[in-house]
């Protein structure tokens, strides 16, 4: 049922009314568009999501993948549900024209992918690896690469990608060992082991194109001598069909908590089981520069990134919407005021405790979604943009990466939890959805950068480069909003609240940094993070009410309106006040974790 | 291995440095025991624990248990384990030795217990089930019904349950529809179904003794119109042999998340499966009088409630644990101060922010431990103490209680979280124990009173109960506490944090109440109690530091006590000061929650 999915009024509400995504078909890419041909889209996206994704996604988590020794073993719904993907475009919705794309917007493609990111995130994990891939290549891959692997992806023959941590390295890329040897035709041969590569293994589609970070030999230590390379599980001949089989082997599937329809993968390569063209070492082809391989992902992890946050909220949304359904529907308990015994009992929604954490859902949730949903827009605008406009989006986007992803996989992996606690014991049992939207959502704080890494990217990097132009730039953003509902006696109490706690938190960064101890700037960087997150997500949610409240003024107060004021207020009521406990902590250098010893523990 | 279950060193640390424990042998009831006695069953239960609990907790839960329809099979270690936990006399080892029991004080019987807990808490709850169930029966049964169900409980042959929940009904007593009805003979014949009931059927004993709240005919509605009744799965004999098989029979398990070892189940009485002497419905032995059943079972809910923190703080200590053992283990990154990749990475405890998440473990379990033992003390203190002092241990109990059910559930569910994260991508396998930890320990916000009923519990009923005597007493308490620790200059600083959120805690709850309008007095009264449980928490943090404080001043400043103090001060630092805003919510008496409509979601 698409109602329990996401909520398409709220969606539309993103889209049209606060992100003004109409006028994105100003911009020459997209002028083809106009509100029907997104609305299309959507149409599209809810219809399958909830027809061929949410159809199997229970069955996907309780009969995860298996693996017996040669093959890969899945329920059929899974390829149903991809092939339907593929064949309606939508790998390449994002994509130009002569690749056979639909020049969507980012921020109309993310909305459609959001939908089926919610309906099912094991399965929907294929395309958006896939997607991830081929923006990587068409960005830093050579034309032929592009035709060669590219298009294949985009048609859904292909499948793509990631692989980047080793079974020693985990998150520390400059740990990265496996080689790849130069050969005299200009490829390479691979060798060494890949750890946690999602859709690693499967027979889902003809090829895997793997996208695989490697040293060359002689290559400086650390990150600045890895390169990217890739490495497809079948070779391809010149005439595009598919040749011999690389030596890409899995070595076993890992059993996860959560996200259980995606195979996730230990990956051994040129250990030798095949020898492809004769010869030992898995084929693997450079790409761009040697030493540069970084760089090229870092350039497309903001999106990568962006894509794990926007799945993160997409879980705690569905998440809520069966919260919501089920206190609707599920009768318990008296009123605190009428607790008469042979009346009938109230509706668990008619218990404010219930109401509460309903609330604090639909905070997290719509906020993290559009959150999201704005950081989707500002690629769009990046990319489009003049030189100097570019800069700044790009600025902007680099900042709010870190939290775009954070911010939701811990905050709408708190609404799983909620979603939980609003079921009760029902709640806690397989019989019921909740239970697995929290378990695949415990994903998101550990992968495509942990919450630790992501804090010290902010910390450590983003809000000082550049001199703090970024800082600078949001900050600007953000007292825009404020004056706007400084202007509003409905909203001034939000806005003087959100510009104490930005001051607040521009004094700490300073502090912080000018702390003569690089280890004590660092410290308690996750605190600043969410700190900072709670700042920026109290500015979504002042941007939107601001839209919402322009509607009642305007003699339209529907209920949908008045649920985002509500929700607004309860952010900055129940969730903002809670930075300044923070803001103090992190304004004392508080040295108290840097400070514990090994031995006292 | 016992070291990743529980810290020995600190559970004497609680035992013996913290609540003098040993003093307790200066009661009549425990003349008999010394530290020895009290160590001999700590070392015992620490052995057991790990050998015979430990050795299966993954197997339970990756082979939960299943019904064919007619019989419930699981693995064989379970009924291994409780064998031997029977036959060392452990279920009745707080019981009177004419009970075969070892008259061991609670607070030691629930630091043995605490070991079952952490190392299986699936296979460890049919013993705390049955030791629940026997104390209610000493306390409220016949001296014919102790005889007959008790005394074979006492020696494992026989297990209990609870069953108060319906399938309708969940937290809402007041809707129970089980009806008994009288016959000639004294007995009552039962029908209905009860829903989440654990241990509900198995053959791990001879016997399962269910313990029903039912109505009988003509009983006034609501919770004064439910009587308590023993039904049996066998009857049992004049000589105590087993007799016919009761008309109880099993009507599915529930399949959860986490806690998989324990069934779960749903039963139906009196179906007509079988007929018992060849009458319908299931046989059922009336306790004490009718209509007093709920009393009979909340006098045993402050100990089933302490139980549930206790499992819940036993889980996060044990992640805790797994999660320090694994920091101290693995290698990876580098200083934030020196990244050469040509060096040996770092271990994870070298990085700050994973010493942040081990400092929050260790503050979360230790608090949530300590508070449950205070309690299991006042538990003694309680049943030895003359009449007067009695009064205050059992108002001090029943304040303490709500908290020490919901803040382990809330806090040391979080510890197991973070443990997760500290493991990383490894935390998010089954490979690791740590996410089986966090899926069983989610239970315990929701059983034996879910997060907002203790709320309702507390604000509603406790803090005002007796005129406010309970929360003025916890008053007295804490200002003792605070005024000894004022004293020292190393922990004056927390002596004020305390003693200022508790006189705002103060305030607040008289705002609360001198609100006219009690749904808003209620509305946000899990807030409260989260505030509450936060200020308690630093109080009993406090306790600690003051016993660690003393061992430095006298020049034995071993790692232990530094870690303690440490952990304080963390506490301090970063959990009190979250109580800031929280108490300004609550002293605006925010209708937020209250306020928001059905119609807005």
């Amino acid at each position: 049922m698409s109602s329990l999915i996401l909520n398409r009024r709220d969606i539309e509400f993103m889209l049209y009314e606060w992100l003004d995504a109409e006028k994105l078909t100003e911009l020459p890419r997209y002028r083809d568009h106009n509100r029907e041909t997104f609305d299309a889209v959507l149409d599209l996206s809810e219809q399958m999501a909830s027809e061929r994704f949410a159809n199997h996604n229970k069955l996907n988590d309780s009969n995860e993948p298996w693996f017996d020794g040669e093959r890969v073993h899945m329920i059929p719904e899974v390829k149903v549900a991809l092939d339907a993907f593929g064949e309606a475009g939508l790998v390449a919705a994002g994509q130009d024209y002569e690749l056979g794309g639909m020049q969507l917007p980012t921020v109309v493609e993310k909305a459609c992918f959001a939908w089926f990111l919610a309906a099912n995130v094991g399965t929907a994990a294929y395309p958006f690896l896939t997607i991830g891939n081929a923006n990587l290549l068409l960005a830093h891959g050579s034309r032929e690469q592009i035709e060669t692997w590219v298009k294949p992806m985009m048609e859904g023959r292909f499948f793509g990608t990631m692989c980047l941590s080793e079974p020693q390295a985990g998150s520390s890329l400059a740990d990265v060992r496996c080689l790849a040897e130069p050969q005299e035709d200009g490829s390479y041969r691979l060798t060494g082991n890949k750890m946690w590569i999602s859709g690693g293994e499967h027979s889902l589609s003809e090829n895997i194109v793997h996208l695989v970070l490697a040293r060359t030999p002689g290559a400086p230590a650390g990150v600045k001598g890895i390169s990217l390379f890739i490495v497809p599980r079948q070779l391809v001949n010149a005439d595009g069909s598919l040749g011999e089989r690389n030596d890409v082997v899995l070595a076993g599937l890992n059993h996860k908590m959560g996200y259980r329809g995606t195979t996730n993968t230990l990956l051994n390569f040129g250990e030798g089981k095949f020898q492809p063209q004769g010869k030992a070492g898995a084929v693997a082809y450079l790409v761009g520069q040697e030493h540069k391989g970084l760089v090229y992902m870092f350039h497309m992890m903001n999106e990568a990134r962006i894509g794990v946050g926007l799945g993160a909220a997409a879980l705690g949304y569905t998440g809520y919407l069966h919260a919501l359904d089920y206190a609707r529907e599920r009768r318990q308990g008296r009123s605190v005021t009428n607790k008469d015994p042979s009346k009938e009992p109230v509706r668990l929604i008619d218990h404010a405790d219930v109401r509460r954490m309903l609330l604090a859902q639909k905070a997290y949730v719509e906020g993290g979604l559009a959150l999201n949903l704005y950081c989707a827009r500002l690629v769009d605008l990046e990319r489009e943009a003049l030189d100097e406009e570019r800069d700044q989006h790009t600025l902007l986007l680099d900042i709010l990466t870190p939290i775009a992803k954070s911010w939701p996989s811990q905050w709408c992996l708190e609404a799983n939890n909620l979603a939980i606690q609003v079921h009760g014991g029902y709640g806690y049992t397989r019989d019921y959805n909740v239970e697995q939207f929290y378990r695949d959502n415990r994903l998101n704080p550990i992968h495509e950068g942990t919450h630790g890494i992501q804090a010290l990217d902010l910390l450590g990097r983003k809000v000082v480069m550049h001199n703090g132009a970024a800082l600078e730039l949001l900050t600007q953003l953000i007292l825009q909003s404020s004056q706007r509902a400084a202007a509003q006696p409905e909203l001034a109490e939000y806005a003087a609240e959100l510009d104490a706690a930005l001051y607040r938190l521009l004094d700490v960064t300073g502090q912080l940094h000018a702390a003569d101890f690089l280890e004590l700037t660092l410290a308690n960087a996750s605190l600043y993070l969410e700190t900072m997150g709670h700042i920026v997500l109290a500015w979504i949610w002042l941007e939107q009410m601001l839209v919402a409240q322009g509607h009642k003024l305007a003699g339209q107060p529907d209920d949908f309106y008045l649920g985002k004021l509500q929700a607004g207020q309860y952010f900055f009521r129940w969730e903002l006040t809670r930075t300044g406990p923070w803001l103090d902590t992190l304004s004392a250098l508080d040295s108290t974790c840097l400070d514990m010893r090994d031995n006292w523990f």
